[in-house]
């Protein structure tokens, strides 16, 4: 047997604990492959989009506090899928609004899951590399920073941990690949 | 105003919601920097590791179900960091029970935050290219399948989803930049 539903653990029960305005959570109890039971903790996202964007030879970042860790983070521009939207028009409205910059195409490079073992979250990052300077819009309770950065500069941001979030990793790690390549992809 | 407290939100009530066997869930009401209040959902993770395992030009991997994502994933060994555990002895623990392998070293390429808008789950990626094969040990309640790819099957793996989480396209991406540079840092 192989594919997507290897091993799978079939649904016995779900139990409802939490509806947040972001998160909800829940706890299913699953029938293994060996025939035991278990539970599984599961958080339910929308979805997130994320840019590298990238502005005469430099990242475009924004800092902001991040309340699950206690401290503000540099990341790349980023937010929450809306019910419905399509997410190249997400990843372009989330520039724009937390950087004021546009640009008239993104590409995708890759849609990861977070953190698979307890969340569905959904990440697509794209590439934006033809981009226009304008005024932020953040929202009224969004307080940010934005700031262009050169590649060394990411690579201290990451040894002092000021950039320490999974995107922006990988982000800078494409931004590196294309320097060397003249591709994002792998 | 500049550094790790920029923008800080201040706790002004936290209310547990759900205490798992690996999350737990807090809603916090927060004071923003306007003088407003807002509430952040919170998920508390123990931290976790996963290693880059290269052997004989391969990436170790092991495909495993989801639950949340309702699919197997092929992925880097991982696991959650055990209380009080070192991160290196972690992931060489992980590996060896996922895989068989050991090694006598580890050695960190970035910790990251996986999800730092609702969680404070931080995973620590390590590298680990002297390998001894062995028997996989994996827990009682774990059914994984262990492989060893290639460079072109990892990236035929991401375009068709099969590899699609976050830790493992960082770890593709480190890879990619040695066969490049010589070197798995940025």
């Amino acid at each position: 047997m192989s594919g997507k539903s290897k091993y799978e653990e079939v649904t016995i029960a779900t139990e409802p604990v939490f509806q947040g305005k972001i998160i909800s959570l829940q706890v299913d109890r699953v029938l293994l492959p060996n025939g035991e039971t278990a539970t599984r903790e599961i958080v339910k996202h929308p979805g997130a989009v994320a840019v590298l964007a990238i502005h005469e030879d430099r990242m475009i970042v924004v800092e902001q506090y991040r309340k699950p860790l206690g401290r503000s983070q540099v990341e790349i521009p980023a937010g929450k899928l809306e019910p419905g939207e399509d997410t190249a028009s997400a990843a372009m409205r989330e520039l724009e609004e937390e950087t004021g910059f546009t640009c008239s195409e993104v590409r995708l490079l890759s849609s990861f899951y977070t953190s698979p073992g307890f969340a569905d979250e959904i990440l697509h990052l794209y590439v934006a590399d033809k981009l226009t300077p304008g005024t932020a819009k953040p929202d009224e309770d969004e307080f940010i920073d934005c700031e262009a950065i050169t590649l060394d500069t990411a690579k201290r941001y990451i040894e002092e941990g000021r950039i320490s979030d999974a995107k922006t990793i990988a982000a800078v790690y494409a931004w590196q690949l294309h320097r060397l390549t003249g591709s994002y992809s792998l």
